[in-house]
């Protein structure tokens, strides 16, 4: 049990979801999907507390409101899995709070990001993240949970 | 009488104001007019309710904030007219939100953005709205307000 | 009455349709919708007789013609309404001639060209226009014709 | 025989010269070749009459009346072969053109174009016909003519 | 148990190991790991048979030899797991050889490419590919292996 | 009869068919027709028969195959013929192919890659290449072949 | 006296004068100066007339028409002096009809186009001139004629 | 003593530290340095008592709440020192605020921003800003302080 | 007569030659024609006097020095006539110095630097120099001079 | 008192004013203001004098001789303050002079090069020296002073 | 005698020809020289055993062939003389397999590929290489293997 | 013995060290190697005196003389070998010096410049050069000098 993990010797974990995914379900499900934010953030759950994992999940719409998060997230996570949303594109104030806090970050979406507009093939975050995972729906999601342990467990 | 009209009939429509047009009047009018905010306000509301139509007009200066906005007129809304400011020609979030919620919209600028700064000739948010009106001050809102309504009718 | 009204004290406006606009209501009636020109042209003239407005309307395919025409119209005209179809996208010399009569300019497109090919993003024209209005059919003739009297109105 | 077809049950077709393609084999003939454009309209000619054919020849220096061919082919033609010379490179107001008219297209050019100035090296109309012969002459035309009927054919 | 499924019911997929990918563990480790590719191919095949999956495992220097796997697998494989190192970023060839033989396909990258010299930040593959896993190590091509299986499941 | 020509006075061509052309007719029909490479490679043989022309067609998915095939074409052939398939896009090993053997050389394609993603606009052979076909399908190879005898019977 | 002079041995020129510049000194006199096409023509008359040298002065906003000017001049003109205002910067068309008719062609700008617009420091035609004069008013028109004089003297 | 100072006569300036500088000391010290913001914001304040000069130092991650302050330092600042952090890059709402306010700004960096990533390379602020002091650590907020005032001082 | 006069009343003239003109005649007679600078020079002093003007003629290689001979002649000269050779494409302190000094100045080039390398498309002084001529030869310098001599004598 | 201190302990460092900056207060005072060099100096000296230190100040239009300038600074100098006017944008070989000499260099302009034409925006030695301080006049030199001191002492 | 040298101490070499060098001599010899490959190897032979070094010769028109060799090199060889032909100038692939290998690399070029066509003035491959020579036909190879063995004996 | 070897029928040659080369092995030692310009001098005469060959060897860190150290080799010199430092990637002046005298020159690097920044791997000097050497430290000028001899051989 490191100094981060929780009472319970729970490895705690910060999820955040960027701008627009609240809407998830309710926004075009011919690119993201049927399933609502609600639901992907139990099947999450569930798969954490599965691997004795807890998880603090945030959505926000608002930039600085993420950059807060992840830096809160620096006493007290052990790595963070981030859907950034259209601030993948462009805010390199996210990157740098990803820098700063020199947490193991996954970078997740659910669309494969390659196949739309141009505009999203280029994640100014991805440079500072241990990975990305993007294409696979919720499965993005539960993907990059189980690679985040991973890269946890072999730093 | 739709099922977003207000118990009287009314259209009911968004009007988003972005960053720094709170300082109408204020700012630079050689290039943004002399009313104020209030004015231009009080002038759309008088002719949306000669057009039995009711706004909710707001001013934000912070994205995640308009990104709200947006999201909430899913609810009540049958349109949205946005003026972003600056907002206009970075954000990917806020054009996110406007495909996501669906609502026809009308983007409108009080600068001829075209005749500016390079970095002004490029909307990241116009393909995603209906259409585009920019340059003749108070009057694309008016312009834009009665576009609107056209788009609406039509659709 | 200025000197350029005519004796009925009418403001007098050209009305420049540009390449191809002449199949309207032919063409591609999903990009352009179904009205004809002279469908266009109709409700223009309407709309105009009510505010005590002459229009000159002209259609021509041909890049010099409409210049010729733009000319012409330092004479008479009080200002110009233009659609300048695909030589909006490349035509220096258009733009040269509406800088060198010095008529306020109001530049329209039926579509919403921001969310067509790449090549329709950019307007030679629109750094020497008033303003632009785009992507309301042919409410974006309507509209230009209102934004221009109010142009013409302020000067 | 369809609708377009003359009396006779000859396929219509229209042929397009651009600029300065009046000037061939007066013309730089290292590059163009020493056939007159006169020369190359017989050799069409009896090779359409041969396939029960009958072409429209034109040729223009001036866009604008490239352009109104390519309207009035709406009405009697099948199929239009084009070498629209340097406007090839530049023109949108063709390419609007050619997709308003809707007819099956097929773009030549007697040089390749590939192996020449940079700026020759890209065609606007490309996207919009149905195939591009280059390179080969005189019998770039006569393979064109095969190249469109066997399209106007399998429509 | 669908007809490309084996006499056991197994479902079978292709694992393709592109160019320099036999050096793994003797090459640049700091970058790739010191895991050779047959400790990963074996890691593989054991996840593989726990979920009763059959893999073909194939690592080629060559492009050709990559497309012709490719090609085979549309007559028996369900799916394809592919890290086509270097040829990732240029082979146009390998991305039509996905697109043609129509199989779900999921691209995989040992490293995170989005940190490392700015030409392997483009994957001219990842648009036909169903998704893309970037950074993990060998835990790329094992939860690769389960994104693929999922995207099977669901299609 | 040249020196290249077989013993019957037959003159005897290269055509060569690039990556994935093997698939043809399974592989996205509606860009590619429904023909199969076989019943093309006959329709043309049959052409080549009429006109005492002798054909060796070769495909490959490789690169250096098909380079070797050229190279071997320089000591029996007239002429070449060839679908480069995506190495048009990328391959200056067979630009310099091509132009190391001197044969002419007619580039053809069955798609019109000018109104497909912009990586297909551009191709590296083209310049060292007598002249393209592209976009009639089946028939850009027949066209191909009456091209190239035309520019064997000139030169 | 050579073919081309007329029958008191005077050489021919022609004089090109492109789009918009018949409202010179109606027009943006700061950039353009006072002076109206009619007396700069009057001037270079003049100063023909002084060294037995003929004139045909043209003025056109038309493209095709200017071309065939340029055209008809392969007959009768030792030199081409043009000012082809903002065709000068797109038109490939009156690039290659310069090319074609093969005479010495002089081109010049009133304004220094150099520090002006991004959009006018590119001459499309300057490759085929022999040279090009820009920024003196009136007088780049006058010292146009001598040079042009100057390189017919000497070829 | 001008309006804006307070009732002892001191100027008065706005001092912003943009994103992530919340975490100084604490973040990449060899970028950054190891001094936290409150010791930075104590020097800056010593600095100014010295001379007669009242701070209000705020930091936010939001780039909203950021604009809001530069909007309110217009009644009561005679001046604004802003790090923008990572907005620098890309926030021309933030450029639109100081354009807005029109108080004399001058931007600091702590590291050597040319020195860094490319994206670092190119300030959207610089352009409306008096000046700009960068890589000197603390010394970049004390030299920025000393530069804004000697601007003041002098306008 | 003018402060800058000499005691004659005759106008004094700088005329700078750059880099590598010392070996005109010399050096690529094909592009540079075969006088040597020796007589270009003795036909501008002969051009000159004939004008009452008194030409000081510089040729450097050293950037420096000609920025030295800039500054000099503003005590001294009426205007500058200046062929940069390559620093034309270049040198910023050049463009700098012609600024600073403020006199007329004409930039020359024999050949027709338009019709040459790629680089040498681009002048980085045209846009402070009056006007520019290029591609006579000599008669570039002549007909510079007589420039330079109309706009001084129209300031 | 280190090495390179002086006689009398004092440090010791270069001040190089590159090409056109000898007019200052000449030259363009709307943009450099009216101070001449010499008065820059002398305050620079005095402030210099102050702190103990000891100047060696150069301006030369010479880009070697400011090289040798640094190359000769590596023996005697503890540090360089550098205004290399229209060179800092081009000048890659005195940026190998501050990288090869290896003593702290701090950068200064006198007017914001960010708020200028286009090519005054990138500095080419901005990467290799401490820090740059821009847009603040005469100050912009006080300040450097100032800040190279600091980074002097801190080494 | 380290360990990769041969039972006679001979220090043992790859050298490796790309595509199309098999044409040597018989191949455009007025860039490439009329030596066949079979003269260059010889000599280059011959040079070797006069040093004691013992060379491998292949030539391949294969990228993955190339590929092959490289990391068959890595049991036996010191270092590696390469000419990749046109893949130089796109394959990433053979660059990570010269990488992966770690051997010292010489990269060379029988033509001066800087005075040849744009695309050839990049190589992929140099900045994993030692050194590059390039222009000098076959003693390109000759100055190489010099070069290699100098590399060698240094590391 | 040509008539330009001395008069012991020595070939004479011209070495230039530009740049900043005067602090070899004083200089950044891990890029440029612990030898001093004065031990390269050394070699490169010790080298040249056993091929009877005669050098003239010139550092400058100004363009100027470089260019005049060119100039003059026109006269005594059969060839160039030049490392001109960070004038390589900007000087078209030393470019058309090269070109202008004519003599076969050889451009030579210490250091794999195509290994480091991005603005060295473009030399403007390479397209007239005879060939280049570089990554090999002193090794690049001994081998430079022996390409040159060779070069000079076979002229």
């Amino acid at each position: 049990m490191t100094l981060k993990d929780d009472q319970n010797g729970r490895t705690r974990l910060l999820v955040l979801h960027g701008p627009n995914l609240n809407l998830l379900g309710l926004r075009e499900p011919h690119i993201y999907g049927t399933l609502s934010l609600a639901e992907i953030n139990s099947a999450l759950k569930e798969r954490a507390s599965e691997g004795n994992v807890e998880l603090r999940i945030v959505q926000s719409n608002n930039e600085g409101a993420l950059i807060d998060e992840i830096h809160s997230a620096r006493d007290w996570a052990s790595g963070i899995l981030i859907n950034a949303g259209a601030y993948t594109h462009t805010s390199y104030a996210l990157r740098d709070a990803i820098s700063a806090v020199g947490l193991p970050t996954v970078e997740i979406h659910l669309s494969n990001i390659y196949a739309r507009e141009e505009f999203r093939h280029h994640s100014v975050l991805a440079a500072v993240c241990k990975g990305q995972i993007s294409g696979f729906g919720q499965d993005s999601y539960l993907l990059g949970l189980q690679a985040l342990l991973g890269v946890i467990g072999t730093e």
